[in-house]
C-alpha cells in the first residue's frame, strides 16, 4: 500500500455504462503526482487530435493531488480537466473544498470518465465501489435541489456532490462545475463537457483512511503554519476579508478591471469592497477541508433572496459584476453570484461577455431589438441579472453570448471583436496586465487561455508587500518592478510557474504556500516527504512542474495552437484611461521580447514548441 | 556578522608587496558561494584574455567554500584556482585536510594572490592579519622541511601551510600544491603557476569562532551520519580500504588503467591492492578535519625512506605509477607517491605522462640516448623514480616530460601524439570511460580538461552498488546501463554535474553526500540552512553549480576553446585488449550524439557556448 495516495483510477465509460479500476505504480504517481499532470498524460494519450470537445470523444477527468486530503491548511484541491469547449486548447480547472478529500479516501487518485450517457445520469461512488445512476429527475435543477436530492438518496448527509446546473446541462461554453455549492472548478468551460455526457454529478462518500508516512512531521508543519495565522498579513486579510480585500487594493492602484477593461479605477469600488461586505450581506466566513485560514464568505440577501449555503462572491466574481460592467450595488453581485451558483456559470466569462456586450451595446452595435428590449448598459446591474438569466438558458441574445465573447464577436460582426478582451477564447480574469507586466505574460502563454491560476508574484511581492525573500529558495534575490519585462521578471515567471504548475499536481491551493502566503517553500517539500515517504525536494517538484506546463504545451500544439496565440488582447496594449497608472499599457514590442524570452527559458524553440531535448530531459520522448 | 562566512576576502600584490581585504556580501556569497564559484568569477573579472598562464598577469586564488570548516564529515575543502598552465584553460584543483577551515577561522573567505614576487615568499596569516615573509630559504627544500621551518618560524606547531616544492619552482606544467604533506590540489598545474610567483608557501593560524545559525539542527546531520558509518557499504570501504579499494573493483570490471589505457586489466593488481597495503605497509587510517571517516593511509617503507608523515598513495596514484606504467611492486609505488609528494608533482598526470614515454620508448620512438640510458620500459618502477626526479628538476628527458605529455609529443614529434591519453592537454584520470560512459563525457566536456572530480555516478550506481535512490530528490528514478549513451544517461550526468559543482563552491568532499556515499541530499541542504540561515533548497544549490560550470566555459571559450575541444583521445575509441569488456571501445558516433546532448540539456549553443538566454537566467548577463 503506497502512502498518501490509492494507486487507483476509476474509468467510467458513459457510451456502455462501465466502471473498470485501473492501477497506477508510484512511479507513475511520483512522475505525474496528480492534478493536471495526470490529466495532461490521459488527454495526450487518449484522445485523438482535434475532436469536437462536446462530442463523447471528449474524456473528462477528475483528478485531485498527491498531497489531496492531507490534515493541512490548503491541501483540499482537486483539478477537473479536459480538451475546453470554450478555448479548443488544453482545459483545466481546480477547485477546494471537501470533494477531492472525499474521493481519495473512497479509494481514487481520479476519475476518467469516458463517452456520453443516453439520458442524464449521476455517478455515486462509497468507499472504493462506483455505480452509475438515473438522474432524469435531476435535469433542470437548480444546484441546492439537486444536492439535497442526492443526500436523500443516498441516506448520507456527508455525502460530497460535484455537480452541474442548467448552464451545463445547456452547453454553454463557459459552464462551470460545483461541489457543495460553493467551490468552483470554475474555469474552461468543462460544466459544459459534463453537460455534453448527460452526467449531472458525481456523489462521493469516503470512509477509507490514507496512511501517511510521517503523521508527526505534518503535525510539525501544521503548528509552524498555524503561528502565522495570527501574525502574517495575508492570512490575516485573507481571514477578515477574503479575497474580496484585493477590491480597494486594485483600485488604488489602478488595475482594478473597470468598463470591460478600459479604465483601472472604478468611482463605486468601496460600495463593493470587502469591508463594505463585512459591513453589510456578509453572515459567515468559511473554508475548505482541514483550513484554517477561512478565505470563504457566506452571505445573505433578503430581498433578492440570497441564501448562505450558496457562499458569497469572491473578488473575480465581484470585479466582474462589478466595475468590469460598472455596477456599485453589493447585493445585486451577490444575487448575480447565487444565480452563477445555480445554473453553474463561470463568474469570470460571464461578467466579462456581459461588459463586452455592454460595450457593443453602448457602441451601438447591438440594439434593445437584439436583447428582447434590455437596456444593456454599463452600471445596468438588472440588466446584469436578466443577462445570467438569459445565457443560461440559452435565450435570444443568452444564445449568442453563451457561446463566450470570442465567438459571439464573430456572431455579432460589425467591428465587435474591438472590445474583446480574451487570450485564446478566454476572458481575461480580473487582474489588469498593465499593471503588473507578469500577469500579463502569464495570460498569454497559458496553455488554458487567460487564466488567473498562474504565477502571480507580481501581484504577491510588488502589491501586496509580501517580502521577496520567500523566493531565495528559488535562487531569487532581488524584487523586479510589477511595470517592467526584465530578464530577472520573465526568470521569476518561469520559477515560479513550476511551483503554482506542481501546486496544482499535488492539489495545493496557492493561498497557503510562498510568496502568495505564509508557509515556506521548505514546509511544502516537508510535506510532500512526510505523507509520501519519498525522499524529494524543490528540484523535484519544480521539474515535476515544469513537466506537466509542458506536456499542456504539447496538447495545445496538437490541437493546432501557434505562438501567434500566446498574445494579449489589443485593449491591454492602449493606454488605461483613468487611475493611478493613467496613460499606461503595454508595448507590444516589449511584451513580444518577454515572450521570447520565456520560450528560451522554458528550453522551447522560438515558436513555443517544446525542443526534442527538453521533452527528453523531463522523461517525455513519448510524445517526440 | 554573517553566518558560516566571513565576507572578507584577502588581496595579497606580491608586485608590491601589499596586502588588502575586500569586503563581500551576502548576496554574493549566496550566487557564488566559494571554491570554483568564487574562482571563476574573479578570474572572468579580472583576467585579460590569452594571457600567459605563467606570468605575472595569472591570479591565484585559494577559496574554501560556505560550508568550509563546518564540524561535519567532508565539510573541509579548499579550492585553488587560476589559469593553467597545462590546459590554458580554467583551472581549479581541490584538496581536503585543514587548511581550508583555518583560513576560515584566521578571518578569510578567500585569498587572491596578483603580480609576481621579486624574490621567494611565503605569506603568513594569524587572525585576520597578513604578512609577506622572505622565503629564499626555503627554495629548493622538500616539503617536509618547509613545514617544519615555517612552524618553527611561527612558534606553533598547529600552523596550516600549503606550499610547493621543487617542481612548482621549476614550473613543471603539472606541479600540484600540498597542504599538511598530504592533502593536494593535485591538477591543473597550479602549483607551476604558485611557483610562477615565487609564492613558496602560505602559512595560516586561525582562532576565530565562524558563528553558525542553528547548531543542533548540524548536530543532528552529525549524528545521522555518525549511525551511517558501520553500516553503509562505501562508508565502511572508504574506511577499511581507502580508495586504494578501487583497485581490485576496476580490475575486475576491466577498467583498471593499464599500459597507457591499451588494457583494462593487470596481472599484478592484487599485488598493489588496498587490501595488500592493509596487510604490508600500511601504518594508520588519517582523514581530514572534522570527518571520522578517515579515507587516507599512512604507509611506511624503510628500505625506501618512505615516512607515514607524507601520507601513503590513493587510488589514482596506485593506478598510474602501477598498472599505466605496469609496475607491480607497492614500494615502488609508495616512494613514487612520496617524491611527489615532497616536490609537488600531480600523480596522475607524473604517472601518465610517464606511460607515455614508456611507450614512446617500447615502440622505439625515444631510445636510451633521450633517458640518459634509462631502460624506460613498461613495468621498470626503478625508471619510474628515476623519471620523477628528473622531471621535478627538469633533467635530461625530464624537461621535456615537464611540459606535460602534450606538449611533450610535439617535442617529440615521430608520431608520438597517437600514444596521447588527455583531453584539453591534461592526462586522463585513472578510469577507463570505455567501462563508464559518462565518466567518458565529464571527461571530454570538462572546462578544465580531464578530472575525476566530475559526475561518476556510472561508477557509484552501477559499480559499487549504490542505490539509485538516493537520486531521487533529483526527479531521477531509473538507473542506466554503464555503457550506454541514453538521454537519461545523459541527463542524470547533467543533473550530477550539478551537485558536484556545488560541492566544490560548497567545500564539500564529494565521499559523504549522496550518490557516492551516504548523506542524503537533504541534510547536505539542511546543512547549508543550519551554517548560513539561509531558507535554501536543492533548488537553489543545483543552480549554484550550474551558474559556476557556465563561468567556468564562459572563460574556456574567452581563451579560444570550442566544442571541438570537447572530445576524447583516440584510445578510448579503440578495442581495449583484455579483461572483462575486451574489445569495448566508445563509439564516436554515439560519443557525439551524447555531448550534443549534453550541450542542449545545459542550454548552450550547438557549438557548446551558453546561450544568452541561459546567461540571463543564471544572473550572468554580465558576461554576455
Amino acid at each position: 500500500m503506497p502512502y498518501g495516495y490509492n494507486g487507483k483510477i476509476l474509468r467510467v465509460n458513459l457510451n456502455n455504462g462501465s466502471t473498470m479500476v485501473e492501477d497506477i505504480d508510484e512511479t507513475f504517481y511520483r512522475t505525474y503526482m496528480g492534478g493536471s499532470g495526470l490529466i495532461s498524460y490521459y488527454l495526450l494519450r487518449e484522445l485523438k487530435p482535434r475532436i469536437d470537445a462536446l462530442s463523447a470523444d471528449n474524456i473528462l477527468i477528475f483528478a485531485p493531488g498527491v498531497l489531496t486530503g492531507t490534515l493541512l491548511a490548503g491541501m483540499c484541491r482537486f483539478i477537473v480537466g479536459a480538451k475546453s469547449p470554450l478555448t479548443g486548447a488544453f482545459g483545466q480547472a481546480e477547485a477546494g473544498g471537501w470533494w477531492g478529500p472525499e474521493l481519495k479516501r473512497a479509494g481514487f487518485d481520479a476519475i476518467i470518465v469516458e463517452g456520453r450517457a443516453a439520458a442524464p445520469v449521476y455517478i455515486y461512488i462509497k468507499d472504493g465501489e462506483a455505480e452509475i445512476r438515473d438522474a432524469s429527475h435531476l435535469w433542470g435543477k437548480k444546484t441546492g435541489e439537486v444536492q439535497d436530492i442526492i443526500r436523500q438518496e443516498s441516506n448520507d448527509e456527508r455525502t460530497r456532490v460535484v455537480q452541474i446546473g442548467l448552464a451545463g446541462e445547456n452547453l454553454v461554453r463557459y459552464a462551470c462545475i460545483v461541489n457543495e455549492l460553493k467551490h468552483f472548478n470554475g474555469r474552461n468551460g468543462l460544466g459544459a463537457v459534463m453537460g455534453s455526457k448527460n452526467l449531472k454529478a458525481i456523489a462521493v462518500r469516503g470512509n477509507m483512511e490514507i496512511p501517511v508516512k510521517d503523521e508527526d512531521s505534518i503535525k510539525a508543519v501544521r503548528n509552524r503554519f498555524a503561528g502565522l495565522l495570527n501574525t502574517h498579513p495575508l492570512v490575516k486579510q485573507l481571514y477578515s476579508l477574503g479575497t474580496s480585500a484585493t477590491v480597494m487594493g486594485n483600485n488604488a492602484l489602478g488595475i482594478l478591471p473597470t468598463r470591460n477593461f478600459k479604465m483601472g479605477e472604478f468611482e463605486g469600488a468601496s460600495k463593493i469592497s470587502g469591508e463594505t461586505m463585512v459591513d453589510t450581506i456578509l453572515e459567515k466566513r468559511e473554508g475548505c477541508f482541514a483550513c484554517p485560514v477561512r478565505c470563504k464568505r457566506a452571505v445573505k440577501v433578503e430581498e433578492y433572496g440570497v441564501e448562505t449555503r450558496y457562499g458569497g462572491p469572491e473578488y473575480e466574481t465581484l470585479a466582474s459584476f462589478g466595475p468590469l460592467c460598472m455596477v456599485d450595488d453589493l447585493k445585486i453581485i451577490a444575487k448575480a453570484n447565487q444565480l452563477c451558483n445555480q445554473y453553474t456559470l463561470d463568474t469570470i466569462s460571464t461578467g466579462a461577455t456581459i461588459a463586452f456586450a455592454m460595450e457593443c451595446f453602448e457602441e451601438g452595435i447591438i440594439t434593445k431589438e437584439d436583447t428582447d428590449g434590455i437596456e444593456l448598459r454599463f452600471g445596468n446591474g438588472q440588466a446584469v441579472l436578466q443577462m445570467i438569466e438569459k445565457i443560461a438558458r440559452r435565450e435570444g441574445i443568452g444564445n449568442i453570448l453563451a457561446e463566450g465573447s470570442e465567438r459571439a464577436a464573430k456572431l455579432i460582426g460589425k467591428g465587435s471583436e474591438r472590445f474583446l478582451v480574451t487570450v485564446k477564447g478566454q476572458e481575461l480574469a480580473m487582474h489588469d496586465p498593465r499593471g503588473k507586466y507578469a500577469v500579463g505574460l502569464g495570460y498569454a502563454v497559458s496553455e488554458r487561455g487567460a487564466d488567473h491560476m498562474i504565477s502571480t508574484h507580481d501581484t504577491m511581492l510588488a502589491s501586496h508587500g509580501i517580502s521577496f525573500d520567500t523566493i531565495a529558495p528559488f535562487g531569487i534575490y532581488e524584487p523586479t518592478d510589477p511595470r517592467e519585462f526584465s530578464a530577472l521578471k520573465v526568470k521569476t515567471f518561469t520559477y515560479l510557474e513550476y511551483w503554482w504548475s506542481f501546486f496544482n499536481m499535488a492539489g495545493i491551493c496557492d493561498f497557503v504556500p510562498v510568496p502568495r502566503s505564509a508557509m515556506p517553500a521548505s514546509d511544502v517539500i516537508e510535506t510532500l516527504r512526510a505523507v509520501t515517504g519519498w525522499d524529494t525536494s524543490l528540484w523535484e517538484v519544480l521539474k515535476a512542474g515544469e513537466r506537466a506546463i509542458n506536456m499542456a504545451r504539447m496538447f495545445d500544439i496538437r490541437e493546432g495552437f501557434t505562438a501567434e496565440d500566446d498574445k494579449l488582447p489589443e485593449r491591454v496594449h492602449e493606454p488605461i484611461e483613468n487611475g493611478l497608472i493613467k496613460g499606461g499599457y503595454i508595448s507590444k514590442e516589449e511584451f513580444e521580447k518577454a515572450k521570447r524570452l520565456y520560450y528560451s527559458m522554458m528550453g522551447w524553440d522560438e515558436k513555443g514548441v517544446p525542443t526534442e531535448v527538453k521533452l527528453l530531459e523531463l522523461g517525455l520522448d513519448w510524445l517526440n
